[in-house]
This record gives C-alpha cells, sequence and structure tokens, in this order.
C-alpha cells in the first residue's frame, strides 16, 4: 500500500510568502488515497454509536460527507458567519490576528445524538474547539474528533485534550 | 419511502427578503434523507463509467463526495477564487449583478477522464455551465451533471442543454 503521506503536495508559499500548504487534493482526486483515507478513519470510529457527523466548512464536507453516509448517521455542516439559513448557534475563536466565527443550525444536533466532528486539517486547534462547543451547546456528545492532517508542531491537540482525536497524516515541523 | 421533497426545509427571506430558501441541511441530517439521495443519484450514473466526481464550492463538496467514494473514482474540488493553492483554470459567470469566478486545479482532470459534475441546486444554471467548461478546458468529458434541487422556473437546464442532467426534485414556482 501506498503511503497517505506520497498523496501529499507541498505548495509554497500559500496562503501566503514562507508557508508550505499541505494540498489534500491530490489525495482526493486519487481512488486510491481517497478510500484509504476514509476506510482508515472509518475503521477507528465504526463501533462509536455515532449518529451524525458534523464536517467543517469547507474541506471538512468531503470526508465528512463520505464518512456520515458510510456510518449510516446524518451528516451536519458546520459553517462560516451567514451561510446557514435558519436558527443558529455562533461560536468565535482566535486567530493570529484578529478573530473568526462559525455557526452550526439550532436543530442540527438533539441531546442523544453520538457525534463524529471531522475537518481536514488540525492547526492550532481553534475552529474544532469552537465546533465542538456548538455540538455542546446543542446537546451532543463528542465521540470522536477526525482529522486527515495534524500539523503537530502547532500544538492543535492540546487545545482538544478532553477528547479523543486522531489524524492520519503527521508533520512535526515546517 | 418518504418523499425526498418531505425532508426539505422552507426558510423565507434568505439570503433575501422575498427569497424563499430550499434548505437542504434538514434533508443531510437524516440518514433515511441522505441515503436516499445519494442512492438515487447512484443509480442514474453508476454505469456511465465515471472516473471523476467533481463537486462545487461548498454544499456540492457533500454529496459529490459520497458519491466518488460510492463510484470508485477521485473527487475534485471546484472552489471559489484563491482559495485552492496550486495552478488553476478560472471561468467567469453572470450574475444577476455583476460577475462571480470559480476555479479548478490544472491537473485535477486529465484528458480521458469521464466527470460526473454535481452541486447541489440548479437556479439559473451560470455556475454549472462555468464548471463545464473548467472540466473540458482540462480535457474530460461530462458523463452527467446532478442536482438534488432543480429551481426549474429559473430555466437552468436551457444553459445547460449540451448536457445530460438530472434532479431529485423540482420546484416549478416561487
Amino acid at each position: 500500500m501506498k503511503d497517505l503521506k506520497d498523496f501529499i503536495r507541498d505548495v509554497p508559499d500559500f496562503p501566503k510568502k514562507g508557508i508550505i500548504f499541505k494540498d489534500i487534493t491530490t489525495l482526493l482526486r486519487e481512488p486510491a488515497g481517497l478510500t484509504e483515507a476514509v476506510n482508515q478513519i472509518y475503521e477507528i470510529v465504526k463501533d462509536k454509536g455515532i449518529t451524525k457527523v458534523a464536517g467543517i466548512e469547507s474541506r471538512g464536507f468531503i470526508l465528512g460527507g463520505i464518512l456520515a453516509e458510510k456510518l449510516h448517521a446524518g451528516f451536519i455542516p458546520i459553517r462560516k458567519p451567514g451561510k446557514l439559513p435558519s436558527e443558529v448557534y455562533a461560536e468565535s475563536y482566535e486567530l493570529e490576528y484578529g478573530t473568526d466565527r462559525i455557526e452550526m443550525h439550532v436543530d442540527a444536533i438533539n441531546p442523544g445524538d453520538v457525534v463524529l466532528l471531522h475537518d481536514d486539517l488540525l492547526a492550532t486547534g481553534g475552529t474544532a474547539q469552537a465546533a465542538c462547543k456548538l455540538i455542546e451547546k446543542a446537546g451532543g456528545t463528542i465521540a470522536h474528533i477526525s482529522f486527515i492532517i495534524d500539523l503537530t508542531f502547532l500544538n492543535g491537540a492540546e487545545k482538544l485534550s478532553g477528547y479523543e482525536i486522531s489524524s492520519l497524516i503527521q508533520y512535526d515541523g515546517e
């Protein structure tokens, strides 16, 4: 089996000078890469009784959707401000400069729901932490948080220390 | 079987006064709705030899990803400007006021690829038409374009008249 890391493309200077962007589109476009990534996460979470998969806009929608369907769960989009049409819960989180915000429909998750949270990338963990707050505000229990990539040198996992998390690929340096 | 239409929520005055928004999040969050929508599209496209599924940002990523995995195809994100890290093809299209633009990585699709294009909603058809141009510029053949919803009163299908298209739910009036 090809290593999942071999499917990831390094793009220098994106989104800004000096950053090496880890591009997952080269993994998604290959059936072998897509299937392998999905199956690895599925094996980790399949026996956790998951009823809803929440994916974070927008790359988290891709494997999030696939995992929901495979788990016979519902899919919940967690989105940037103003994108969801009905009533929402909102959470702000810190960026390097300033703050950002994510939203979830108030009726997306019900008390008793067992939730898998998915995003493609764990960086500082701020977005995932805010997403956890949204899910818990709605009464959901977070069974697991899955990422494709963990940029471990940014210590995002520390912010999510109360949760069970996994990542398929780790990078320990810039 | 519950009618797929029963899973769609009408949200009045979104994104602006006088528009009734057709909200698919109430379909996605129900396992029965999600599975039924996916299976209906899968039945239409499963024998077309599809090698890549292209989904349009960002709601098109959800079922687009699921269909790619089910078809053992690769998944291609078609995104808003500046989101894709590597070299892109870009296409502009007309909005009610002004223009918008979508992008696709130049190496996402290869000559010989047989492509399913997916988006959640067919409105005027401008975005899907631009997406077709991107796919064909890269040498791909469009086997089918699938939508969850067609707002038929906006005549989007006319703009896509050279292509095979399908939608699971139609609304013929505002």
